[in-house]
């Protein structure tokens, strides 16, 4: 397992670096990837940058300016990557990795260097303290992309993996020029014509068992469609379902294909969320976990409500 | 004006004292009354505490365990209160405040000494630091009352009120106990049953005008019997207009009496909220004001989007 001195070390011997970010890509795997790409490339190396998927709208500006290089990569790093299987498409790329920097507690070894810290709230944080390593300036953009990463990871530092370390970053960053207050209204207090028909629907749909304590939500490709709402537009929604008064489980239950669902759950103390979601061979944190079930939309429900009720009746 | 050791030295001095909060109680002003009562308490002094109205009960906790005492009060602190006008039924002991704790740039003077420091982010910034030069402990209930004030005050550190010197005080008090992810949970995280049937109507009802650029939603004694929401659980409604993608003008139109509705607008840049509750007698800021008008219902919302659209036109 390497370290931070050990990833500065590597990061400051290697050149023509490839960094790659998580499919579905969020603000802090893109955060990590347009910071330390802004770092490396002051510090006089070429960098390339590579995701499966497209880069939402609204990530863009951690993006702007920065001089990609075109070049055959010598080393390949993933940022907030817990799995090779995350990088979707360029999963190929996967046995290829020479440094994996994560904080996922979960994280499944596939590079030949890691450095994972699991009670970083955001791998941004990480970043931070490499780019200081490595003697990098931390400047207005590159402030902007880690603060970007360690908000968006916390919920505007509203979750519980925001430690006093995690506040401290986003201050230093505050003073480095990070355009907290702006970041934040975009990320979270700006929503699309098509969003407010999902908001619509999502509370209209909501249902609710177990003595109301927990809550389902089912996001068809139908209900998509009618909206008109964009993928990474229903990052929200996974909140809503467990913010009702006396909810212990939160269901988001997603259509994939033809009777596969993805099911995203989150959980309030004292429940486990990854407790209900590895009994159908997914996983997660204890606050927030998932997995995938194989049937018709009524099953999936009947069967992840029952699995739900079981644990409430555990606790 | 007094400063920070002026106010401790005073507080020094003092004994049998009365804390008062502005009416219309929110987590800052409570904070403050709460986390500074439990502070002179610990240092021998008898404390008395009194807001106008009720407490919410979201924030009953930070007042959990104090020992307030039965006397007549010497000497009457305000904390968080810009006017004495915003003392609401307790306004007569305006004129016998002896020191006002407060950060609101607005503040009118009305104390015998006045510690306003505008640049904080929460007067729970400035009672932090006061208790810390009183010489009293942070203890971990003082650390949650704190927290709450800053965090509510700052929309969970959202909005460009937080500065870096925020963030940080944030990082000490959570070191020193402050349950931030359970608080921010209650306070930003948690609807009731009753807010998610408003939210239902919110979403559905929301009416756009002049090519969506004015967002409208009326809040109707009707919808507020109806959804059984409490006063303080609208707080947020306001907002949800003026997130919309494209909106320039976003209008919350609230009921409060016969052919009486009060008109709350939020503006983005560069429309101007102000110019337009000026031609209905009110005022307010740029970006946020408001107005009285007395018609129906459907001549109100004409009337004001007829304004506001004309406001749209000479942009």
């Amino acid at each position: 397992m390497a370290d931070l001195q050990r990833a500065a070390e590597l990061l400051r011997a290697w050149d023509k670096i490839l960094i790659l970010s998580h499919r579905s890509p969020d603000g802090d795997t893109l955060g990590c990837a347009s910071a330390l790409s802004r770092a490396l490339i002051a510090l006089g190396k070429s960098v390339q940058f590579r995701c499966a998927d497209e880069i939402p709208q609204k990530f863009s500006y951690m993006f702007a300016g920065i001089s990609f290089g075109d070049f055959e990569p010598e080393k390949i790093v993933t940022v907030d990557v817990a799995d090779k299987a995350l990088l979707g498409a360029l999963e190929p790329l996967g046995d290829r990795v020479d440094l994996a920097i994560d904080h996922h507690a979960i994280h499944r070894p596939f590079a030949k260097e890691i450095w994972v810290e699991a009670n970083a709230a955001a791998a941004c944080q990480l970043i931070t303290r490499l780019i200081s390593a490595l003697g990098a300036a931390i400047t207005p953009a590159i402030a902007d992309c880690l603060y970007t990463g360690i908000s968006t990871d916390t919920g505007c530092f509203k979750y519980p993996n925001a430690t006093a370390e995690t506040y401290r970053i986003a201050a230093d960053l505050i003073e480095r020029g990070a355009r907290a207050a702006d970041i934040n209204r975009v990320m979270f207090d700006t929503k699309s014509r098509a969003v407010i028909e999902l908001m619509k629907r999502v509370y209209s749909d909501m249902e609710f068992f177990h003595n109301d304590r927990c809550a389902v939500l089912c996001l068809t490709n139908a209900l998509i469609a009618e909206t008109g709402v964009r993928e990474d537009e229903l990052d929200g929604t996974a909140a809503i379902v467990r913010q009702v008064e006396g909810v212990q489980f939160g269901l988001t239950i997603r259509e994939r294909g033809e009777n596969e669902y993805k099911i995203s759950l989150r959980a309030a103390e004292p429940a486990n969320a990854a407790e209900v979601c590895q009994k159908f061979g997914g996983g997660g944190h204890k606050g927030a976990a998932g997995c995938t079930i194989y049937a018709p939309l009524e099953e999936v429900k009947a069967q992840i409500v029952a699995a739900c009720g079981e644990a409430l009746n555990a606790l």
